[in-house]
């Protein structure tokens, strides 16, 4: 149900990707219409002092699965900007892997809403580490913000 | 004005670079009282598909940034976690290099605040591309959340 | 299913209606452990310049209700204070009627998280035009602060 | 300087006081270009159970203020809606009366941001007690929401 095109379904996969999500080493577990699931592997990396996973780990893969989840619900020809986030931490993350489930809370116009809610899981458990809300802007490709220049127009 | 010891600056300086703080590139440029000065030399790992720096990139140095800012208020035996934060972004950062200027803007209890502003740098310009609030938990040390428990009591 | 004695229902229901929120017109229509819902009649007194509900008026029913929510789940001498909140508009409201609709969405510890839907009522139609998230400082009654002084210590 | 012509500085001020605002007891002291000071005198009907000022009233305040900040830069023919805000409460607001400053944090483009901070004024004294960050969609006036339709296109 609410299935997008698999070839739109394997780009978006794919463009998720970026450098430096593929640097934090997230990817894309499912995808619908308007809704994402990403997953990454916990490694050093990830973590700052306290052997917790970094806050900005976490934010990355909130803020970038919610802008992806709006891709599949806009039309081909517009893009998609964070405008602005909130992320709250409810746990520190002790994980093997986190989960990120992105959805689209409103759609429809220039401004777009989504939610991500980041669970942590060891083993069989699955715990709500953060929740963010996302705001985003639905820019046609051919206003989106050249290089040197100011925000969408 | 508002130094604070060499010693703690510099212990400060080195706790700052944690594993994924380091991964990122983000260094301590300045800190005194109240105030941190972070920056990064953009590279291509720290971009997303148009070529900008991603958000969450700029999340985390505005995030991080706050947290150390509190470090340099409250007693040696406390700890910060961040609660909650809010980023907004003005404009795409097209830039050499990123500097962030962290303040507590609130201090004293258990919760304190923080504020950054990320500024690409590009020659000698320097553009305000993303605003950041920051709520901070203050847990003394002996009462930080351990391995799979609860937040701080 | 996760009632709540009815003397503290009643007691909270009869708490909920402060000055302000009186004047605004907001009142308690189902409480039950960690959740909370409250309506009220959309009049004149409500409207900005446009005829739709003032944010503030959508604001404070989402943020006193998120309050109440978390009212249902702590020790009876803890008091709950809003640390800072998120809110989202969707859509204008124009309505007969507001449903808020809060629930907590992390307990335990110090800090708490609730969220709150607010739907636009009109005619036998419910639309979500806003959602908040609301992070909730846990106090001890002995140390809520002080006429004059700071925050909870 | 910056100032604004004193016709629509009048215009502005008048304005501001909508139905919800007036209730309140907000008004304009001061504008310019792309900053705005408002007031109000606390009375009881602005309070919660404890005798502070309530979230609701403050957070009207700086939504309401920093709205009017941005209307001084845009051209004639737009209007202003807040898209989500984001507010940190520091202290409770013991105060004879409110003193808000709101200034716009970016301008330029389809989406602007401001910030309020918001003094409780008690005596000769000024103490902040919470701050805003406001996003707002710049939308002519031709492609306002209508009564019952979504967000702008």
């Amino acid at each position: 149900m609410d299935k997008i095109p698999q070839e739109q379904a394997g780009y978006l996969a794919e463009a998720f990707r970026c450098e430096f999500v593929s640097l934090c080493g997230i990817w894309v577990e499912k995808i619908r219409r308007g809704y994402l699931e990403s997953r990454m592997e916990v490694a050093k990396r990830h973590q700052q002092q306290n052997g917790v996973v970094h806050a900005g780990v976490i934010s990355t893969m909130a803020d970038h699965s919610a802008g992806y989840a709006a891709f599949t619900v806009i039309p081909e020809e517009y893009e998609v900007l964070t405008v602005e986030y909130k992320i709250n931490f409810f746990r520190p993350a002790h994980a093997d892997s986190l989960l990120c489930r992105a959805r689209v809370l409103k759609e429809g116009g220039r401004i777009m809403v989504g939610e991500s809610e980041v669970f942590a899981e060891a083993g069989a458990e699955e715990v709500l580490v953060a929740k963010a809300t996302v705001t985003l802007a639905v820019v046609h490709k051919d206003k989106m913000p050249q290089k040197g220049s100011a925000s969408p127009e």
